[in-house]
């Protein structure tokens, strides 16, 4: 038995908040239905959208927020003027225990500077990461940093890879997860001095973990690890390499389809 | 009109070489019916691909070389001991001005090494860097480094952007090519000092050239620019991370159609 999860939401974060916002809720709740939920926001907006969705409203608890952190807004200045805003509430009641995590579709530079400044880090970890699950051949891995940091050296790295296997084995349930650098090849000689040097400390390393050494972006797509460490520069760059890779294809099978309907009419 | 061509190949570089090298001259002269090769590898294997390919043997003239530079030889290695080589003698034949280029499947890291030393960079380019076609959704891009250069400063990245721009139009013929720099956001705060630099000198020169700004990754696909300028870090971890997604969308499609085939068959 799980004890139930309450989650902390900022609902004026993103494109489409808050609609988007509650719609998430109810599909959460549809896969977890003993989730609870805070949620922070201009009322006046979310009353009504609760009223529509009387199942979210039965597993939520509504408190107000004045302020929204726009996408535009710098991290500094987010931390500094936003103590108000629903981001910054959300990430508090973290904090106070209120909630077990925080969800936003908001600013994602904000967030990493107030989530870093109101809950810290884990002993060991210096700088918090993004995550993100891939589609592989073999189901899915994680890949961490998303572009949270843009330059990495070792240690952060290290750090990343203990981050990244501690998720897979709690969140995607493998129970020896392996993980993988992101090189430039897999060669021990290849890369820069960042990659050069984690490899070698989760190589050395007495720590309980499946090191399986370098991997190359091919990697992603075929899902020879189940973790896959970079820095944020690079993965963010790769990960929207999936992204414009994956549209192209979607794009070109959208047109070689239409070409063979148009032929078989002509036909 | 344009005068003949001659290249020099490296028969011996390559996993399947010679026999692949030779046919993919057996393929360049279908395209360019009057371009002309010297050949350079060992004749004992050599002279039985020709007597096969004629129409290849026509347009070639073969030049013996004892030595073959192996796929794990390091370049500085390749660089002292490989002076008889396949890969050295066809480069040396650009340096003699015997040939216009040189063509090799072989070591990537040799032959950036042997053809640095032997043909040097044009004045104002430190380093070579490995250039790379990759599909968009408007036709083609020409991406660089991708992978010769791990570590790269402002400059060298303004100098692969020259580089980048001279290939674009005269190799795919676009008349003023864009050019963009590889980065994790397109705002001009966003990225390392390195792009960051680069940025700022290509926004302000007085050089004729159409520079774009910073794209993401997803402009790999797009075709959002003509020229993408990235390190080599990135750039290879980026193109092995395009090859990854595409093979693994050809294998969800390759099972989806045998499903569908299955699917019909038992209706």
């Amino acid at each position: 038995m799980t004890k139930t999860v309450t989650l902390s939401i900022d609902a004026m974060g993103g494109d489409s908040a808050p609609d988007m916002v509650v719609e998430g809720m109810a599909l959460a709740l549809k896969e977890i239905p003993d989730i609870r939920f805070l949620l922070f926001g201009q009322t006046e907006k979310l009353i009504p959208l609760l009223e529509k969705n009387p199942k979210v409203a039965d597993a939520c608890e509504l408190r107000h927020a004045d302020d929204v952190v726009s996408n535009d807004e710098k991290p500094g200045i987010a931390l500094r003027s936003g103590r108000q805003s629903s981001m910054r509430l959300a990430i508090n009641a973290v904090g106070s225990g209120e909630a077990d995590g925080v969800v936003s579709a908001g600013n994602t530079g904000a967030l990493m500077a107030m989530a870093k400044f109101v809950l810290k880090t884990l002993p060991g970890i210096d700088r918090p990461a993004i995550a993100s699950l891939l589609p592989t051949m073999r189901g899915e891995c994680v890949m961490l940093d998303m572009g949270a940091n843009i330059q990495c050296d070792a240690e952060n790295l290290v750090q990343f890879a203990v981050m990244g296997e501690v998720f897979a084995r709690h969140v995607l349930h493998i129970p020896k997860p392996s993980i993988g650098i992101l090189n430039v090849g897999t060669e021990v000689l290849k890369g820069n001095d960042s990659v050069k040097q984690a490899a070698a400390i989760l190589s050395q390393t007495h720590l309980p973990i499946d090191f399986y050494g370098f991997v190359e972006g091919d990697a992603i797509g075929q899902g020879t690890v189940d973790v896959i460490v970079t820095d944020g520069f690079t993965g963010n760059v790769a990960l929207k390499t999936v992204e414009g890779t994956a549209k192209l294809f979607a794009g070109a099978l959208r047109q070689e389809l239409v070409s063979s309907i148009f032929g078989r009419i002509g036909a």
